[in-house]
């Protein structure tokens, strides 16, 4: 235990501290040494979470949040909370001197107004500049640095992935674009609602949220950065009856209609070819999330449309690991001073 | 018996033939009294489907196909049967004097050379102007003088329907129309590959025959001619973990971006206040697949996006039921001078 | 709307309400006329319940119980509420002068103290006399003439109707009988908790309340009076990632070890010759929940294990349908003068 | 790559050989260096499985299997083919000078005659002595010296475990025994058959092989050795609608009637205290399969039934890990001078 990273984790009730707890489990540098819940105090982590026993973090108490407790114990702050109350917990932790991941949405927006037309009210603005947006292919180095880190949305996560190559080579219109994803039901969240349950989910299928899904602005933060101007994405959202899972098809035009798929094809290659996660398929092979099942990958399928003079990108990754508490751990490693992989060498499970 | 329209059957083994069998069993004018498949001939119904037993059909024989014996025996057919053997048995059939429904591609295409760039070479074109395209809610009246109708394709039939009152009203532009289409299992068919085994297909989601499936100039056909021009849609088909049912969802430019989600919605239940069979849904919600599983319904909901100008239409159906075999024996009961509804007065299974 | 039996439905929330929603709907004889429930009074049902829309009874309008107006405006009506709350309605309803089919426990156990042992106190012990347990293969003259039918549980009707023809004909021995019992998941009702959840039994597999299940006294109270003594039965149920259905495996010891399944199949297929519901498949043939889903059918399968002496008897039923609201209807239509079968004649859906 | 241990794999299209394939990727001292699959040779095994591209093991090249060739090239060989084809590949391998884990039956049952009445005639007895039953909790020291293991089938796996404890504090009645195992379907291997259809799984539930499947023996085998006398046991498989995971529950007699669920509980707990693997749950609560997804955990439950004098087990295990390829590389990484858990230190997938 003397050279791991001491790792606390406030919010243990959902999906994203689930997955935390199960990816802290087989992380070779880093334990869990505090986790949080109002709901749970008092009990031992593998009593509640039976899937953890014997495992590294079972015999953790839970106990409440406190801040300056947290700091001494902690090197680096889990937060899975809700939106509102992130932004104050994280404030206290990091004034008491630890690090912070903030998996909630508060710390993603750098525009206070744009969240608070979405969200709630920002009472820790101030912070605003420090966060950096954690998508480590984007952002690695200045995570590295910080000390809090947005922790990306899910369905951002697989949109801004998705698109980066397209924008940087210049391939396509930065109007009329489309995001159409389909989600596993982890995404819905672990509160008891008659909507997520079995009978309600199963042998079905659904769209939500069209046009006014709280993930907009914050792709359309990223692509904007990305297109070099300011960008208008239609997102709209869809669950699928799986657990884990995102599946983004995304709808483009290409600028130049003569741009053939292997063109394409050539652009992302290029672009991707020393990542360590992002994985563009070959030619007329498209991803299935099962593929990406509890890691970091993210796969990548391209389509040209000479009829229609569409570039169509899918994008698969897991909502789960990617898509929330594997990419924080991944931050979490960057800040501090770990190789971005470690822990997270995980081969999907199939099936 | 004496009133009941004889019905025969030619291909039982796939998911439309079984999906006939099980709307026969319960439709209380019209009989299945010929069942034809090469590989199962000579055993009894019920006992090839056990789930059949101890209902109507379960006592028939199947048997090989002879074309003028079922037209003696018949006074309508159902071809469940791959394109290309469709067309030449519909000749024989219609030679020999039965009407008949075919559940095929063979004669959707009023264009032979578009059939012909999409599918086979098309060896009874003298058939394509007598054949009508048999979705009801645009076409019965036609259906019920014809001879041959030529059951629409699942996906087409969600989003002809679904784009329907919008062209009506010339609420959208017709270019740049996509239909991002998400379909239940049984839509891959019943023959044995390891693509659609339970462990390839549970727990995960893809996407398919991306801007290249069949579909694509057949929804093309219908909304050109609903549209008053050429118009080119691209169609993307995704695979749910799930048995039955399509959700459609339909990207459309608005023509006036002043137009709000109450006039969409107007015009939509306008149109179809006197269907049977097209729910409307209050605005603000959205369809699942699951409240149109197993009878005809299809179900539409609208968003409006101000920020991109768009008009979202989802449109849902049960894609064995409305997409195909329960769509056949609408046509079958117009052809046969039964209303429309006959046996398909049907509430979903739910859940 | 003449001729038609008046139904009223008091709980429409949970999942045999929303069942018996969905068979009225389809039903030629009987009409939903009122519904009630305490947290949606003032809706309409339609509006409740989306899958209804343009069906019979959607414009039902939801209203608080109130006994003297439902008896007033319904022929029969269903208890779909929980036990100890149904006692007290139903006795209301009966001394108003309608008729009740209560799907809860409350009048299915003869003798109150067993009920009370297993359930709460019995405030309406006066009505245990007069009720009837309602499985109509054995009770149904019984339920004819009666005014008030206790619909017997889920899992009962499975395990009463599997062993039903080995007690008649003496071939098993009623020690040591162990019924193995795997529920869908509808049968954990449509409260909102964790436990429910999509993502908590999807993919997974549990076995729940071993030895302590509350059908026990059910099954034994029934099969006790087939067998002629007092039997105790080991009653275990599980859990499966699917919808509806129950499928329990019945193991027993038979009296005579010579006892082939020739001896048993025979016996089985001569009790339930003239059954309409009850399917004893082929030797070698074992039933599949999906074969009966959404009708009355309950399908037998038999296996005789000569290496330990066993008969193993499998069943599987509808556990929405035929082990509640189906079941229910069929003895709605008894006591109303009914054919049992109407509005019941249903081909399974496949899949 | 100095000292790492050489794998090779013969058949890779099955689950057993993707579930090798992709445990080894995650291998810290064992690397896939040689892939064996007639239909798939030449190929590179990331083009195959891409699911394991930018994994190590992707690179690999698909080869035709050759015995001389793999033994010079492996340190240990997997061989995840059908019975019959296993037993000469083990023996040729063998001879030509490496090790064996065989995942197929050919060497699990000691007495060949027993082996050829359940199966084939075994062409390779005299290799019978020398191989160990490759259950780690009960062979562990046999397997290390060992050069053929012959791999546990998963049902047995999760049996042998489950009544372990009771047989050796001498709890229950040999006589009598029951288990009622309920598997995921990847237990119905890979093959392109109908039944093994998504939508033919999918939402349903049944039985199959009841009294006569193939891991009766096995089982019988274990037991009796642990017994110290013949013991016959009842063993009836299902089929569940999840990819992975099986879920035993084994009727048992009591001994002494008087015996409760804390003197069972105190014995098992007792008896698995120091285990790796094995979790006694406390009392009162049971197994889910998904506690275990994708690992080697074996979770037992207990339940004591006074009124009928049973102990019932419920054991949980995932078939594909510990019941099939995580078993192989415990034993492998035994074989090779591996502490026993190498590579094998994985948490559950949640969900």
């Amino acid at each position: 235990m003397a050279d791991m990273i001491r790792a606390g984790l406030v919010g243990i009730t959902g999906y994203t501290g689930m997955e935390l707890a199960r990816l802290l489990a087989m992380h070779p540098r880093m334990r869990l040494v505090e986790a949080c819940s109002r709901a749970e105090a008092g009990r031992r982590l593998g009593d509640f979470y039976p899937f953890l026993e014997k495992l590294p973090g079972a015999d953790v108490c839970i106990s409440e949040f406190h801040a300056q407790r947290m700091a001494a114990a902690c090197d680096v702050v889990f937060l899975a909370v809700p939106h509102g109350t992130a932004m104050e917990m994280a404030a206290d932790l990091i004034a008491a001197g630890t690090r912070v991941v903030d998996l909630s949405a508060d710390f993603r927006l750098r525009d206070a107004q744009v969240y608070e037309q979405w969200y709630v009210p920002h009472t820790r603005q101030s912070l605003l500049p420090q966060a950096v947006y954690g998508l480590p292919e984007l952002y690695a180095d200045q995570a590295a640095r910080s000390r809090l880190v947005a922790n990306p949305g899910c369905y951002p996560s697989s949109a801004i992935l998705g698109l980066y190559a397209a924008l940087k080579h210049d391939l396509i219109q930065t109007d009329g674009i489309v995001v159409d994803s389909k989600s596993g039901t982890t995404g819905a969240g672990r509160k008891a609602t008659v909507s997520s349950l079995y009978c309600e989910v199963a042998d079905t299928f659904r769209a939500y949220g069209l046009a006014k899904h709280r993930h907009t602005p914050e792709i359309e933060q990223e692509v904007s950065l990305l297109a070099g101007r300011e960008v208008h994405v239609s997102f709209n959202p869809h669950l699928v009856p799986m657990n884990r899972g995102i599946l983004s098809t995304i709808y483009t035009m290409l600028k130049n209609p003569a741009t053939t798929l292997d063109d394409v094809h050539a652009a992302y290659s290029r672009t991707w070819a020393g990542s360590r996660w992002i994985r563009v398929l070959p030619k007329g092979k498209l991803p299935e999330t099962r593929f990406v099942r509890g890691t970091m990958f993210c796969d990548l399928g391209l389509a040209v449309d000479p009829r229609t003079g569409r570039l169509i990108i899918v994008a698969a990754i897991d909502n789960l690991c990617r898509g929330a508490s594997g990419q924080a751990i991944a931050n979490a490693n960057l800040m501090c001073g770990l190789p971005v992989e470690t822990g997270l060498e995980l081969a999907p499970l199939m099936p």
